[in-house]
């Protein structure tokens, strides 16, 4: 079987981002455009992907880590110079080249089979990705004689006016047959305006050697958009969150307001789930059936079970088990083990900590490096201490424990099945099996004094 | 004057909604579909709706009791078969019926009744309401002949290319005679590759029979949306929203942005308030004149009164009189009584109380199960501690009571008025009126305390 | 060089927005829709503004004051009269004058220039501000003649059938000569249907003398948007978003969602920030470089640094130094100073206070009129009690102090520097340099008590 290869063009420097990160490396629905772009390519059956990097881009080659190979472009000397980077490692190699650029993130896999399907059926050396725009104003115009043969690629500034007309332009994304390429990509010359060598001289090279030139028009133009500004950034955000998104829904996810849903790409949602508008879903966050999850919740790395029901509130790398409720405004921070059936209502933080079924944290709560046993209630405004300011502590609390409000518990310390802690207590030792744990003062009533109080006061 | 009735189709599965969920009761803005379409057309005068529900539509029954009669259809053998079940409740009677689909959620009672009134004055036996797509694949097309006569109903599949151009469609509305299409409707045959019965064929029965056949094109064919999936069901609570929210901005209601605001069909709102984008507001909630409903705030059934100032809290079940504040992060749970000039400030939890005129709640308060007077300042922190693990208590607070910060005030307990309660303080006994009360230990403070402990940790 | 003039016109009642307040002091991100106008008019270099106000527009007086001379319009006869109105401040002045509505917030500087150029250069005596819509329905129609040449305009009940396809309309603003436009306002009658004098009737007089009267034809027609209701003000809002997010993106700041952001007209972000989806930045909020900004964010006047990270919380009138994370659900009310590296967590509430450096708050806290040294570690759940229900009081706490949770430290209080507070502790006095201070009851553990309880409550 035919070989096939992929280089990746990730070295351009995108000054029109206005950013210290590295342009490819801007996320896009939690994903760097350009591993967006290789996941894409990794879909099809590569033999090997080659990622052309630029000055400063070692956070490139640690994000793409296993899943390309990496050459450096020393200078920006082009399109085409940059493709020549990877002759040492493909220049002597049989099979086709898909040469696709690194911030088009929204192009999917499909469409470039499809291009080396065409290629391949076309015996062509090379095929050009090309799509219709409405308005092709600064786009390289892609001419075809009578017949429909290309011709060749002209570039905004070259067309003629008849040639501005023509709306079908050059995606940027290539097919080649590898040797071709490489052959025509000692040919370019840099003997322009900018000095510099252009991929789509290799398209000119090949038909002036009377070799086969194609051109594959997908439908959806929106795959080809090329991300050099942050107003381009929001708009393939925008494309890939109706993708994302859409796909939830027809996989049976209600989403009450699809255009204000943030849902990473890697998120997994059950059916009958229904999520709120200005729910931001991140991570490998996975979320089971029949849950409803409303406005203003955020989850990053959150394994949620089913039927569970979380009201506006922030949950990071813990797990929530079946039946649970959450919310509004409470925050699990990471480690948090929610079991089932528990009920967590607001302002309840935990980090950390095991809470077993049945279990209720009503209100006010911090539990922090704490194991809480089942069918236990911590009352409003209960904490567990787990800090003296220089080490961390746990909280043990058994099964069937009642915690009174505003208690305290004061870490290191066990908590033992049924026991009891009188509100407002702070509890520095364990508590034994059975036991009530009370360290509160008598409460005493001076009569009269609040007249006392005023009279001061007016005076 | 001729009776008027109408058959909503309520029957189908809707298997690309992947749903436990029976498809019409989907909701849109807070109502199941269905009940959009029962309500819409209850607003017209008729005699006689009856619902064809299929196989589990307990729900729908119990949904819309006392909106609508209902006929079961037992199996899906079209919607001719459908319509035909209704024939024990409507089939003997004179007059004209509606047919109406209970999956085209944003059809409006003006657009029925102009359809029943061009079907009148045409004096047709049936009358198709149309509309008109700029892509109309898929549909029905109305075939008219020159004069405009309508001459029949080509199904996508059997319309010719001519036929495909056609961009009037059939919405899957109609007007009939009633005697006509029970009778027609006995003609109907399933004679077709998915061995169905369809209710267009009627219109074909009725025109081989030399009968008046009309159809009515509305002017937005928005209101034929017809929900098959969760893509639609987002799609019709969108333009939904639109209708619901320019309504509201026409009565002099300003919403920064209508696109993301959440508002129910059934809830009221006054003019001069302002509500800011990302507010949910649900059932049936009622806003006063001149309030500030400001991002992330959700109410349901919450009455709200005038000049109020709510910023990102949720309401629940309760009421809120005038020249109240609220928030931000409050959180209003079922039964909460809030009356005018009370002060709610950020993380205050209320339920099943009663919050008397001009009571400051600042912050990080829980008033559950409490009655609190007049001119009362609950400190920071306090808490009505309604649960001993077993039962929930009442709290008691009379009027010009100051509570001292981090309170406990165990329930069953009565503050009476003009009392003190100190910072601190667990209170588990009733205090009288004029009394300090106080239940805290003396501070002690020892010194060189902290040089011991850091030389221990030292070690 | 020729002196300039501007005339706004502000005394429209504006009945169709349904509202108590003054139509053009209805706000479009922030700002009244009037006071957009004028700052608009004012970046030219004008030497007079005079605004047209009407009946109970104090407010518009005030809002406006040292950017505006004002007249009084009695009553409301038509907008040749309201033009009128500024005769006596500027009917005898040599110059151009330019016309411009209070009620057209997105009209640009750059567009008034260019209008003002092209009238100089045209040598008119007056210049129509005109665009071109799909639908013109209900405006007035720009007539030319063959050679281009302005003929007048026509109101849409006037135009013939020809002139209704005219898709050329009058923006309502103009450019004149001075001296003309009062010449030619002395002789507009209001004999007419309304009984009104109208500003178009200057351009027939003036053709009608056989003067030089042009039309310049802008490309964005947006920036022509009256606002009449609240619709429209919604629109009004989202474009001006619009223009406000897309000038933020291209200096170098990423907006996830840039149609759900809500930036106020003179917000500066600084480049790298990321500002999520449904945030709210209002007033004088200034942001460095490198910030995150999370969802359901609300600032109000909020000074912050570089690499801050604050997540769904709200600030006002504060101060944040740079390299503070803040959140989720905080709230730093008017007063608040953090320094540089302090962390702030959850369900924290500042207010009239300076955090110092490195100090951490990390959850359920309320600090009001404090002063917190730096290394301060600040327990869960404690409190600066800074009312005693008469008056407000300071709170100082030293450098590297540890206060233990659900402390209550009551004001006025000062805990020197190396100090430890004991959790649960309700502190009253100073505590002096080094000390521990405790306040709090021993802990007693009742033995087998649960078991009494239960039994209790089995009777």
């Amino acid at each position: 079987m035919t070989k096939q290869y992929a280089i990746v063009l990730a070295a351009g420097q995108g000054t029109r981002m206005k950013s210290k990160l590295y342009k490819v490396l801007h996320p896009v629905c939690g994903k760097p455009m350009v591993e967006h772009v290789v996941d894409q390519v990794s879909n099809l059956n590569i033999d090997k992907i080659v990622t052309i990097v630029g000055h400063g881009a070692e956070e490139v080659r640690s994000r793409l880590q296993g899943k390309s190979e990496f050459v450096k472009q020393e200078e920006q000397l082009g399109t085409a110079h940059a493709v020549l980077q990877a002759k040492d490692l493909l220049g002597d190699l049989d099979g086709i080249t898909i040469v696709v650029c690194g911030d088009t993130p929204l192009i999917e896999s499909e469409t470039i089979g499809a291009l080396v399907k065409y290629h391949s059926e076309k015996r062509a050396k090379a095929t050009i990705l090309t799509t219709t725009l409405d308005d092709p104003t600064g786009y390289g115009r892609i001419i075809r004689d009578d017949l429909g043969i290309v011709e060749k690629i002209v570039e905004q500034k070259d067309a003629s006016e008849k040639e501005q007309r023509v709306q079908e332009i050059n995606t940027g994304t290539y097919c080649f047959d590898n040797l071709s390429l490489f052959e025509a990509l000692s040919k370019v010359s840099n003997d322009n305006a900018q000095g510099e060598y252009y991929l789509p001289d290799v398209i000119k090279i090949l038909k002036d050697e009377d070799e086969v030139v194609a051109a594959y028009r997908m439908a959806n133009f929106e795959e080809s958009l090329g991300v050099n500004d942050r107003v381009a950034l929001a708009e393939a955000s925008r494309l890939m969150r109706n993708r994302i998104n859409e796909s939830h829904m027809r996989n049976g996810v209600t989403l009450v307001d699809p255009s204000s849903t943030y849902i990473d790409v890697d998120v997994e949602i059950g059916q009958d789930t229904v999520i709120e508008a200005n729910v931001t879903l991140r991570g490998k966050t996975k979320i089971g059936v029949d849950c409803v999850i409303t406005s203003g919740s955020v989850f990053d790395n959150a394994e949620i079970g089913d039927r569970v029901k979380i009201r506006s509130s922030e949950i990071e790398d813990s797990k929530v088990a079946d039946d649970v409720t959450i919310g509004p405004f409470s925050h699990l921070r990471p480690g948090s083990d929610i079991k089932a059936h528990v009920k967590i209502g607001n302002y309840v933080e935990t980090k950390n900590a095991v809470i077993d079924e049945g279990t209720k944290l009503p209100h006010f709560i911090y539990m922090g490096d704490a194991e809480v046993g089942k069918n236990v209630n911590v009352g409003c405004g209960s904490i567990s201490v787990n800090y003296d300011g220089f080490n961390k502590f746990k909280t043990k609390i058994g099964d069937n424990v009642f915690v009174g409000c505003n208690s305290n518990l004061v870490a290191p310390v066990e908590i033992a099945d049924n026991t009891y802690i009188a509100a407002g207590s702070t509890i520095t030792d364990d508590v034994p099996e059975g036991a009530l744990a009370i360290a509160r003062a008598r409460q005493e009533n001076k009569a009269g004094y609040v007249k006392k109080i005023l009279d001061k006061h007016k005076k």
